[in-house]
């Protein structure tokens, strides 16, 4: 967890070296541009193994991000440039993810011109309050990571590094962040800075941005899955909290007796996706699992529960879960129309449903009528309706499939031997 | 439709017949005591073939009942006693059925000492207001029989004679009632006399009684039932309405092959009841209809539709029919409990179900954990748990059978055949 001092000799003298290029990069081309380094290696809280390297270039308020980029193409010759609100440059050296990421050297955390540009600040209120408490946000950082909640990528939804860190500051310790932790309910506001009537789970002000709640990506059941954690953790205190025993991927023969056991009916759907970042896929996918349980639903299937998951390495490949506790259902359904005293309506209801199985009657003042299904089973709605239902913006034009239990069975992959056994297994800790 | 002159005769005589016994009966003993023709007899409203004769004997407000039930005895000579709020007399004199009812000789309708007494003002009021009118009302009455909403049996739930009368009153003519009840909606106040402030889908004030509502019998659907039919009629009158073709009862092939079509899976509960009215028993077995879809809809099994039946002659059976739609669930079911923030509540839940199938994990907040179902067949659930449920006060306690699609279909009388028959067929006129 700690990292050792050779990693910390190791992240010292590349980021210093990176700090010196461009001051040396800039003088030469006679334009202002200062180096920062931020993030946990700026203020030795980054978890051994975490292997990352922030550096901010900072252009004055006038000056041009492009400057600075320039400047970072030249300090790290093998990079890739990526982009999140603007671009930045991304490298590995000596084993390490460095980002070089421009951005705007502004006075004033409030009128930041660039989300990245409130960084630096972070930086300097951590670095200011953090002295002696380093150890504490390494305790909090590998807690957060073995229980399952450390990231706030849309994927996790989860405590950022910057939020552990304003957690030890405020409640001191690593341990008072559990007693704290283990009475907070939804909505809970910790006051470290004044600021904005925001609702969230869990609203903690960004002391250099009192708009800004630092932990709006946390969703309410990862701050429940913390709660209960932190909670457990206090009656009887684990290293396995830190470091849970790795999980084995079940055998295909286990997983289809596990499936037997439950008695339920799987369908899976994979959809080839463009290879974007998993901060743009992950939203999607979980809007194409709510139409999809919409669809089912709303034609009487039931759902007991669903997942996604994301395949990377060849393809691109989105995987969508869903077990069902309804998945095939008689002809005969109910089909409730207007209430009876609005004529028109009830006329037209009943010329548009003309040799019923049963009815038209009356049912709280309401027409009903039996009619045929069109889709008995859940697996078939789904293969005739896809279409007509929004998958979100990148999955809805790649190619697909759509498997049963028993086609999902018979072609496991590694991966989905992986993916249904975290399935299966779900489970978080509450005692 | 309309009583023959024969039978108009002999009402006349057998009534006048009556009447003259009371006075002879009462000058006999030195009691005062009237006799009452009320009814439909009374004012020539009655259906041919309907054959009820209501005689009431009323004695002074500070009588005796007793005294006029002795009467009663004494003139009906083979008769039986029945019971309502007070004891009466039965009896079948050449073919019509007879009534001998006691009651108080009240001035004041308003300050009746038993329900009965209500009656003779009814009579009265009625007497005065439909002279020519009299065919309008049997046409209404005709009608409502034939669309099948005659009747203030708690069975039907339909309209009373004296509703119909009373509509006619306020309408004008059959046509008129129709073509008002064409647009009626819940809660329609029909302003016959000022009373008292009553919700109900019907309003119509009793003028001899500004408490009570005389429509308070008249269920939302058999309201809204009228309500359909009056419309269709008005739209292409026809013979129909008042004399539905005889409905035949399907074959038990045809019954077996139309449940085949319809795919869903049948409970049929048959409970032996006490000999007991109508409206006794008819509220229970629907209470009990509405307990038993409770647990199979608490349990997650689904119904399509239910419906009772009761037979009479021989022991009285009161059948309960239930066609579901899900009548099969797997294994594994969702047990969900208290949110991950109350404390104690959290603990008990996760020690409580110590090894789910899947969970605990969080959803919204709460608990959830994936256990094993108990009952995966309805048809089993309502075996292993109608002793927990409550059936009503008269079937709790009955012999009983549970049968499933098969078994009814193997074990199918002519009665049954009859009600799958009409609940298979169940429509009613829209359009």
């Amino acid at each position: 967890m700690k990292p050792s001092e050779e990693e910390r000799r190791q992240i010292e003298r590349i980021s210093s070296d990176l700090l010196r290029r461009v001051g040396e990069v800039a003088g030469a081309k006679g334009v202002a541009c200062r180096g920062i380094l931020v993030g946990s290696a700026a203020r030795n809280t980054w978890l051994s193994g975490d292997r990352d390297i922030d550096i901010f270039l900072a252009v004055p308020e006038d000056g041009d991000l492009g400057v600075a980029l320039e400047i970072a193409r030249e300090i790290a010759p093998a990079h890739e440039e990526r982009y999140a609100e603007h671009a930045y440059v991304h490298a590995v050296i000596d084993g390490f993810e460095v980002d070089l990421v421009p951005c705007y050297d502004v006075r004033d955390p409030a009128r930041i011109k660039s989300a990245v540009d409130r960084t630096p600040f972070h930086s300097l209120y951590v670095s200011e309050r953090i002295k002696g408490r380093e150890d504490d946000v390494l305790l909090l950082k590998q807690f957060m990571k073995g229980v399952g909640v450390y990231g706030s990528d849309l994927k996790t939804g989860g405590f950022s590094g910057y939020l552990a860190e304003l957690l030890v500051i405020h409640y001191g310790s690593f341990l008072r962040v559990l007693e704290g932790a283990s009475s907070w309910r939804p909505g809970i506001r910790i006051d470290i800075a004044k600021g904005a009537d925001i609702s969230a789970p869990l609203v903690v002000i960004d002391p250099v941005d009192p708009n800004r709640n630092v932990a709006a990506a946390l969703t309410l059941d990862r701050m429940s899955q913390f709660v209960a954690a932190a909670r457990c953790f206090l009656k009887s205190p684990d290293i396995s909290f830190f470091f849970p025993p790795e999980s084995h991927t079940m055998r295909p023969d286990e997983i289809r007796a596990e499936i037997e056991r439950r008695g339920t009916e799987f369908i899976l759907l994979e959809i080839i996706a463009p290879d974007m970042v998993d901060d743009v896929l992950y939203p999607q996918m979980r809007k194409a699992e709510a139409s999809i349980k919409n669809l089912l639903e709303r034609e009487g299937f039931q759902l007991l529960r669903s997942d996604v998951d994301l395949l990377r390495g060849g393809d691109v490949r989105a995987r969508l879960l869903f077990e069902l506790s309804i998945w095939e259902l008689p002809s005969a359904r109910r089909h409730t129309g207007p209430p009876v005293w609005e004529a028109e309506h009830a006329s037209r209801f009943v010329r548009s449903n003309p040799s019923p199985l049963s009815g038209p009657y009356i049912e709280n003042g309401r027409l009903v009528v039996e009619i045929t299904r069109k889709y008995r089973r859940a697996v078939d709605l789904l293969r005739g309706e896809i279409d007509r239902i929004s998958l979100g913006r990148h999955l809805s034009s790649g190619e697909r499939r759509i498997l049963s239990t028993r086609e999902m069975l018979e072609q496991m992959d590694g991966d989905l031997a992986g993916f249904l056994t975290a399935y299966l297994n779900k489970r978080v800790t509450v005692c």
